[in-house]
């Protein structure tokens, strides 16, 4: 059964950038609701501080590595978690 | 310069476990939060549905490279962020 192992690594890449892109784009509707609307009661603060330190520590991984996958993609999510916790300060 | 060459890849590794431990333990004041008060009014559905689905791919991966690191991590993290869509969906 060659066509398994052979597909495998296909497989195993394209699962992990859908998911790399899912748990970051997921962050774009949030931005965008906390934005607009200001209300930030639900959103727990201790979350996006502890959340945006460690995008911040998975982008210079990325750059220890030289990944671009990881740099763009953490990049993103840090621009897009800031917004929510500077919302969050600014009307907690 | 020796030291430098042979210290990255541990100093690299440290960086990742860091920042896995960091996105990982973010969700816990969020979940508790949200438990806590119910009051989800500021958080985003699209967000936490596309992420507990990117998580879900992240363990699917984590599986697949049979690394259990990204298991543990992204086990925990669809605990805490599954309770967090299913409070949402309940008290929308």
């Amino acid at each position: 059964m060659p066509i398994i192992p052979h597909a495998l690594p296909d497989l195993c890449n394209l699962v992990g950038h859908v998911a790399a892109i899912l748990t970051t784009v997921a962050f774009v509707p949030q931005a965008f609701k906390s934005w607009q609307t200001r209300d930030l009661s639900g959103v727990s603060l201790p979350m996006y501080s502890f959340f945006t330190v460690g995008v911040v520590m998975w982008l210079i991984y990325g750059v220890m590595l030289d990944s671009w996958p990881i740099i763009i993609a953490n990049a993103i999510t840090i621009v897009l978690a800031g917004v929510v916790l500077v919302l969050k300060v600014i009307h907690r």
